[in-house]
């Protein structure tokens, strides 16, 4: 934690606890700095987070005040967390990601569908026959914001979802990830206010490190996924300049929340004039007969920047993402020629083949009845064998169950237990920072059945079964 | 200029010329910011970049003073340049880089050579065929630090210069210009000072904005491309963290600095523990019997990042870049995973066999060849025409000339008289922020001769014997 964020939590206690009433006046920055022992900067800041929050108020010449409705201004349901450079999560991801990165481990802890089921073979025909012409390298016509056709296309999908779309709305990007940061960096300044969800992807909590934000979570929804009132609470009593959310397929959960809430999450956004960076990278993973709509078909007043990517449909190696940038294109353009200039020519426009033709739509049909078929065998074994004393959250959509462990069993040592197997798992603290929520891990279950998946799931079950 | 900067440098005249003598107490932090009418912040960051420099010095509990040797401290040679967030160059950046997007421009503006001369036909038949196989596009052996078979030829070209180098020293980007972020990334935190070369490449001024760094400039040298004394005097006086130096076929200029400065430049790092990245980019790209060296060569204690890319040598549209990171790798393999992941899968594999057969090193000397016949070629048409009224900067490598325009002529208002033309140049104001400096224009020579590079060389000519 800051070392003013310190600071802050100590004084909210005081002001709490009644300590300090209303319209007391708040010692200096200096008499504070000499209090605490801080730095006048460190106290500067503290003020200025309280402030914020609603808790404080400053007249002019005359100092800090405890504002009118402190007591009651820190909703019960949100958490403000405050990232450390030194954070844990960054480098659990990456010894996590690393562990993984192997072929002789069984990736139930991937975050990628079995590339089995992806590049379809027409696809790779496109590229083959694509790369023989030097003209498909030429970066000139690939340059931010991308490729024209397949902008195009990427557009009249959008069309085709009841969401007006031009090509000038599109920025295609070097993966989804790189869509999300893109449209972070876009959005805030340091010192900013985002709210995540609770336990949601660790790009997210990463990506706001990077960029010097602060943190406010809010808990998921036990019955429908979102909270729509703690969010009301939230965004009346912070300054939330952005928001992240997954609200179709959640990572690592796996709910989809319903259209009726998600219209009233962008009313709410609207009448705060509060932006959304929506990821949406699962989009086209559902089992049933409708494609979910997203929170940008429900966009008022251009506060939704919608990202997706290819990689989980065709495959994560391409990097092809993408964002719905509308008026922010030109900012985000702005980034990509300073970091990564464009995405690889040749792949965006063996895309525009493909993804033009009947074949992408009959690979999306080919895999999610495959994606469905094989989540369905998971589950049905993991219950068999774990349903007394695990509980199993399976949706009807992407390739990920999310189960809740024994509370005697840390999920990180689950994985521990089991990466020495060669069996990888995602445990909750790569998803979730507090300290409440250690005891679900999430798994990947896009693989066809084999003996060897079967083995390694035995091997799961065993270790929560057997576990000290 | 942000406020502080403002201060600070009013504070600093004061110094220089005496109204505050050695040993002065200066106005502390709130009699400043009375004084002043900034904020104590403001004030507070001001005094701090004045302690940074040299210039003042201070007691615990006593205060700020102006420190001993303050009126020499700033060595004439060297400019302090502060980065304002909305500083012109990103705006012109983007919209220089945007004009010269079209099909329709004649590019002698562009920064990447004629895409005829890249992408050999071996190559283009290596991704051709690796495209047909599904495992050339599992990203899993293609995540950081990147493909291994890849990362050993890279290594084994590093050994062959005489450089000792390990497949794990190397970590695999998107681009050179990731390659280059990364390692300032990787290297710096906000505020620390970073060393540029006065007319360099803009990537480097735009990161350096990004990550809130503190720049200052090293003018070239006249004769030598670096002056060695005016190193020596920056990095004794101001507290440099990183350089950031182009050393081979400088970018726009040209220049190729000897062995015996670059092992000079590698003693004063070594010396004074400043990191150095160096962009190596048209390391391949020299006319002469011997590859120059690369400050890598001269390194005393793993000072050097030295990056470099594909992109100018087999095309800018894969994407595909490298940093010798050494005992930075997983530092930089950190900032990967949080943003653009990983390269595109299939063009590194299909990178491992091309580069390692002997069509590489065939394809690099064509392409050095025809560089060399083309530049030769717009050199002496140029000097043929423009000989009495302009001095053209002719190094034997690369594909770019410099060229000083007579002093009536700014090249700003020069290329917006060509781009209306379809023709592109590009400026100094891209390469240098000082408004001393803004009659300069970089041509990019790698197109073969045909009559419509003529007929644009007559136009380019004409515009600047018609001057107004």
């Amino acid at each position: 934690m800051y070392k003013s964020e310190q600071l802050a939590q100590h004084l909210r206690r005081l002001i709490e606890n009644g300590s300090w009433p209303v319209h007391t006046r708040l010692p200096s920055l200096r008499e504070q700095a000499e209090i605490s022992g801080f730095s006048l900067m460190t106290v500067m800041n503290a003020y200025q987070d309280l402030e914020a929050q609603g808790l404080i108020y400053s007249k002019e010449k005359s100092g800090y005040f405890v504002a009118e409705n402190a007591k009651t201004q820190i909703p019960q349901s949100a958490t403000i967390v405050s990232l450390n450079p030194k954070i844990e999560i960054n480098s659990l991801v990456f010894k996590y990601l690393k562990s993984i990165q192997s072929k002789d481990i069984v990736p139930f802890g991937s975050a990628f569908p079995d590339h089995h089921l992806l590049t379809p073979s027409k696809l790779l025909q496109v590229v083959s026959q694509m790369a023989r012409d030097q003209k498909s390298y030429d970066q000139t016509t690939n340059l931010p914001p991308g490729n024209l056709a397949l902008r195009k296309i990427i557009a009249q999908r959008y069309c085709m979802q009841g969401i007006p779309t031009d090509a000038d709305d599109i920025v295609i990007t070097s993966g989804g990830l790189d869509a999300l940061n893109l449209s972070l960096q876009a959005l805030t300044r340091p010192g900013d206010y985002i709210l995540l969800q609770q336990t949601t992807f660790y790009g997210a909590w990463q990506a706001a490190e990077r960029l010097g934000l602060k943190v406010i979570t809010l808990p998921e929804h036990a019955k429908y996924g979102f909270d729509l009132e703690a969010f009301e609470q939230v965004i009346q009593h912070y300054p939330i300049k952005v928001c992240w959310f997954m609200l179709n397929a959640q990572n690592p959960i796996g709910f989809t929340v319903s259209d009726e809430i998600k219209y009233k999450i962008a009313k709410l956004l609207h009448e705060h004039k509060i932006y959304l960076i929506e990821d949406d990278v699962y989009e086209e993973l559902f089992y049933g007969m409708h494609k979910p709509l997203s929170m940008k078909y429900f966009d008022r007043g251009n506060l939704v920047l919608h990202c997706s990517s290819f990689s989980k449909t065709l495959g994560a190696g391409f990097r092809v993402g993408w964002v719905y940038a509308g008026k922010y294109s030109e900012q985000i353009q702005h980034l990509q020629l300073m970091s990564t200039i464009s995405a690889n020519a040749l792949i965006q426009n063996a895309l525009v083949e493909f993804v033009s033709s009947h074949h992408y739509e009959k690979h999306l049909r080919l895999l999610r009845r495959r994606l469905e078929k094989n989540k369905k065998r998971f589950a049905q074994y993991l219950k068999q064998h774990l349903g007394q004393c695990c509980e199993i959250y399976n949706f009807p959509s992407g390739y990920f169950l999310w189960i809740k462990l024994p509370l005697h069993i840390s999920s990180l040592e689950l994985y521990q237990k089991l990466i020495i197997k060669h069996i990888s798992l995602a445990p909750s603290p790569l998803f979730n920072v507090l300290e409440t929520n250690q005891h679900y891990i999430r798994l990947n279950c896009s693989f066809e059945w084999t003996s060897r998946i079967q083995d390694a799931l035995d091997q799961f079950i065993q270790s929560i079964l057997n576990f000290p």
